[in-house]
């Protein structure tokens, strides 16, 4: 057993026990927030896989998990269409 | 200082530091769960309250809490509002 704990996204925090992918995004208004979750909600009903999401008015967290399998390339494709929704601006890689 | 921690409502738990009001609906579908988060999200604006949402395939958990503050009417109210989203099936008072 090797250490797989690379991290996938960056931006993601990834946790190996349980398997899981989480990222926290943050909005000026309720209604950019309502947004966000429409867009996520249509995005895991394409990928099948619902990831759980807490919100609260201006705020929302993904958590991606896979019951208990290693996180896998679908959810690894979720979490980066998701970050496609709020563009560029929370990844500024050097 | 008295004990103040009379359920104000059958099916939530109300806790007092921080204060909150919590309850977790479960559904068959994810399109039920969509449901009624679009109808919880639409209590909450005309209340004005904006409770934290924790959901996922097919279940959400609401939790109510007031900024430190007690919880107060507005809450209860809004609680009872989102009961009424799922009926009385839940609620059976002998």
């Amino acid at each position: 057993m090797h250490d797989d704990s690379s991290n996938p996204i960056p931006g993601w925090q990834k946790q190996d026990l349980p398997p899981m992918l989480t990222r926290r995004f943050e909005f000026e208004s309720y209604g950019m927030t309502r947004q966000f979750l429409d867009a996520v909600a249509k995005l895991s009903e394409e990928a099948a896989l619902y990831p759980n999401l807490s919100f609260g008015k201006t705020y929302v967290s993904v958590t991606i998990d896979s019951d208990g399998k290693k996180i896998g390339p679908d959810a690894v494709s979720l979490a980066q269409k998701i970050d496609s929704l709020v563009g560029q601006k929370n990844q500024s890689p050097g």
